[in-house]
């Protein structure tokens, strides 16, 4: 197994923090009050962010700052703490002022270094320049009598050459001259990438980068770490950050940025198998979830329409009508549903599938029936889906998730307990071990 | 040219068979009867699966059905066979296990070896262990006298890092320390990716991983190889089938895994030139093929109508209508129609060019003409396509698939002769050469 | 800063000519004619072909040709000229003919070679080819006392192989044996690269290969060249010219081939910011564009429309109807329309950015406000955007290509300035520096 090296195998959520705003009172505010957040709402990692969301008069006044909160809240944190240093693959300056942070950061005497995690590193170029960074990692470690590698580093991918590096880290990881196993996340940075990449959009939006986030994922497959996309700007826009969640889950990218504690909430249930299972139509490519009422699936939209006549159906779908039989309606009907599976659904189905392989079986048929009613026609459908090891092991994922959430993070237990129910939440914590 | 140092240059199907099944009375029944196989139903290369498809508890028998039934049948079967036995990056235990099997099978006095074209190593990791398994091979040939580098070597990409290591395999391939120029398939395993790229989708299907198979052709196009899909669950969805091949095809990933002799056919089938060529109709974004009545291409759907008015059409595409006069007409539809060319119609296209280069001209225009009837309306309209050095050669892939085909597997000549006819598959089998 | 060694920055069109056309008076008429195209006609790179666009037995009149029309035309040419030798990564006698072509045409005695920016190489395979070109690079230079690495390499990528290279570019221009540092252009080149990946589509017509365009933006950015898409051949489709551009856009890639004059007019305008902002309606997934009349931005298409009721606002999207207050429609209306900002408004937004930040500022919000008018009801909406410095930069792009541009070509100025009028030029210019 390619190692895993820290205490989470899994990160949902990368929440920055400004750590020094100008013009208020106290100017560590927002640190105090991001530091003091607690269950759905506490990021899986806190990024306390004295790079792009602090103004560069600032970041020495948030160095300073993030002892002070960090020292003072660190512990009783629910999340993991791994503040953003400056750093550019371009410019030594702004290298060794990153360098110094960490310095006065990890200081033991400040108090803060034992609640922090690791730090996490912008803007870095080729494989090389991610090696001068974790080598400032190591005279920080050696300089405060921490062990070596205990900090670990966190990188944002924002430039070509960084994309590119992500292939080369499996081999670079076990060099002797570094200490790269310190790598955990591995973070898009899409705007500056943007800039890097040198892409023009007619109205200013960020490109998708469908294939920067597939080398991020594949990156951190191949070396035992954590792929993370990048901010979402349109705070507004809650199903715009779902979708695009959904579409990163795809491709095995399970953490986001999120950039307010509501984000947070989104960004830490998405990846969570739903409460209750629904069933999907799909109709021109789009996906529509049926009502359910009193067990029967409802869809009374209007680009699907079904009548018994005589001796058969009517379906029509867009503009498209068919006579069809009973069977023939059947069938159609099963080529255009799919079902979204509960937790609980898939916990049955993982032990059904646990205690076939037991009694010396490699793979059964899963069944999953629903009634359905389209305009006022009611059908019932069945579906079976092959279990086998290969299948079995990929539905592992969002269990393997659960439980590296529930072992990590304590407080988030009553919101989890009430979602899913403690019996759910009991046998979901047991299967696959 | 990047050497290609197997039989065959093409593979359409990779057919997998369980090696042993339990409470059967003869646990070698599936094998004996994939084993059979002929014709069109027969798989360019048969698989016995001594891995997935078989019981871990039934992989020594497995191994022994294996020769017992290749020993037998192998010599009149009419594809490769490559049987696939255990690996895994993670395990040298389940390598080792790999390797006895190897020994074992390949063992000449068995009588298997001399109808086994090679073996198939699942769940491969980066490249050092690649090496591993190509060592075992060498050791497999070493002992039983076999010549080195005789027995070919297939992989299953089923890993971040295996798909990374495909980026090396050309340089990798002629280093003097390994024999990896045995390689020959390059097979994507999805399930088994999705779990280690830890991949998410809400109702459990596989995400469509269109990097990842751009990847492995490219692999293959870089290395000589051959990059083959793999397998698509959902037996009774035979458009879905197709719709997958199509867009691998688009791709350079011309085969396909298949897992009953049913999606053998339409893999076998799915690469080839279409007997008889098509108009298609371009309507946002959704191709829909015209019916051809005595000549006339005929759409009579109703996301499209076309009326004469008095002194020209009124065209409705969807909701916007149009007043066109006849040569507006004419340049909206050459803009929505495409035409898919017949295997005869490619081999005309390829002679003529042939004769046009011959005579010392680069480049030609060929002309495709069709009456087309929209409603009861009916319009003629003719499309031109330069063709130079270029685009012949890249017209020359389905003709040179076809012509491997034909050469490797006589057993299919009478199902072609039948699709084609005797004369096109004679010129066929003489363009380009 | 990754470095650029280059004279131009950005490329945005890459204009073949044949350089020796059979059965003219004149052969080289097509040359004599592309040296004298001026302002938006003539291309930022011109590449008299002796590769492809000539005939293999006129490719030695085609270098003496190149000679005479550049020595002759050269001076005035407002692009740069790159001529395209030939060269086949598998064939020596082709590279061998290449590199004749290149000392003959290099000889300073001939007068071409003052007026030459480069040379382009089609067909390149794995790195250690590019390296056999760039040696012939230096030996010529050497031969004819020019400086060493005065002479820019472009490549065309059309392999699997030379995909791959451009993920190793950054490292191996570094390297003492080779002057790989004259690279200067990657160029897609998708007929050949689809022969190579040997991928079949029903049509004949081009996979979209969206996979490689990325590889070739990313190869550039890491290596600070340039990435140029290959021909677009349905010179007729002026749209869907346009649309592969702005795709190509918001990859990176944003030069392009142009086999006419008007499609280099249609490149060397594409990336260039509107003269006028425009406001947009996402429906459905369709961007439409809406009209401006009088300062209202209207749609009077059927697919939206939307009614005030006494109490409130009845909108219709396609089939879907809904009952909704004036907040709920501003919201609504808000998610579905966006706004392309002309050059003006660009140059605006950075202005008041740029001002912002002297004064301390490190984010300020950029509002953009409409009347919209659907069906006959208007309603005015307003959205912002947060700007911080990483906006600010990305912003960048399009304003830096314009001042690359009109510092590069001159003989543009007068259509530039009466595009955008003089005093928006001159603000573009100053701004970002």
């Amino acid at each position: 197994m390619t190692e895993r090296r820290h205490d989470r195998e899994f990160v949902r959520t990368f929440f920055t923090s400004p750590t020094a705003v100008e013009g208020e009172d106290d100017s560590a505010k927002m640190l105090r009050s991001a530091a003091q957040l607690r269950g759905m709402q506490a990021p899986d990692v806190w990024v306390p962010d004295n790079e792009d969301a602090t103004a560069p008069s600032m970041r020495d006044e948030g160095a300073e700052n993030i002892i002070e909160v960090v020292s003072e809240h660190g512990a009783d944190f629910p999340g993991e703490i791994h503040p953003r240093i400056v750093w550019h693959r371009d410019s030594p300056t702004t290298r060794y002022q990153g360098f110094q942070h960490m310095l006065e950061i990890a200081d033991p005497e400040r108090g803060a270094i034992e609640h922090i995690d690791g730090f996490v590193v912008p803007e870095v170029g080729d494989i090389d320049d991610w090696k001068k960074a974790d080598e400032f990692f190591t005279i920080v470690e050696n300089e405060h009598g921490l062990e070596a590698g205990s900090i670990a580093m966190s990188v944002i991918i924002e430039s070509g050459q960084a994309e590119l590096a992500m292939g080369t880290l499996r081999e670079e990881m076990g060099k002797p001259t570094n200490n790269l196993e310190r790598l955990f996340l591995l973070v898009d940075g899409e705007v500056d990438y943007t800039k890097d990449m040198r892409a023009i959009t007619p109205t200013g939006e960020l490109p998708p980068w469908p294939e920067l986030r597939h080398n991020t994922s594949r990156g951190a497959s191949a070396a035992g770490l954590i792929a993370v996309d990048g901010p979402y700007d349109d705070i507004r826009d809650v199903e715009g950050y779902h979708e695009r969640m959904t579409e990163n889950q795809a491709k095995g990218m399970l953490g986001i940025w999120s950039l307010t504690p509501g984000q947070v909430v989104e960004a830490n249930t998405s990846p969570l198998p739903p409460k209750t299972g629904s069933w999907l139509l799909d109709i021109d490519g789009q996906q529509i979830e049926l009502e359910s009422e009193d067990g029967v699936e409802v869809y009374d939209g209007d680009r699907l329409s079904l009548e018994a006549t005589g001796d058969g159906y009517e379906l029509r779908i867009g503009g498209d009508t068919r006579e069809l039989d009973e069977d023939e309606l059947r069938e159609e009907l099963l080529d255009i549903t799919s079902y979204v599976p509960s937790m609980d659904d898939i916990v049955d189905s993982m032990e059904e599938f646990e205690a076939a392989k037991e009694a010396g079986r490699g793979a059964i048929a899963m069944e999953q029936s629903a009634t359905l009613r389209i305009g006022g026609t009611e059908l019932s459908i069945s579906k079976d889906r092959m279990w086998d090891e290969a299948t079995y092991q990929a539905a592992m994922t969002p269990i393997s998730l659960f439980q590296d959430v529930y072992e990590n993070r304590p407080d988030q237990h009553e919101e989890l307990n009430e979602r899913y129910g403690a019996s759910v939440v009991s046998r979901a914590m047991e299967v696959g071990l």
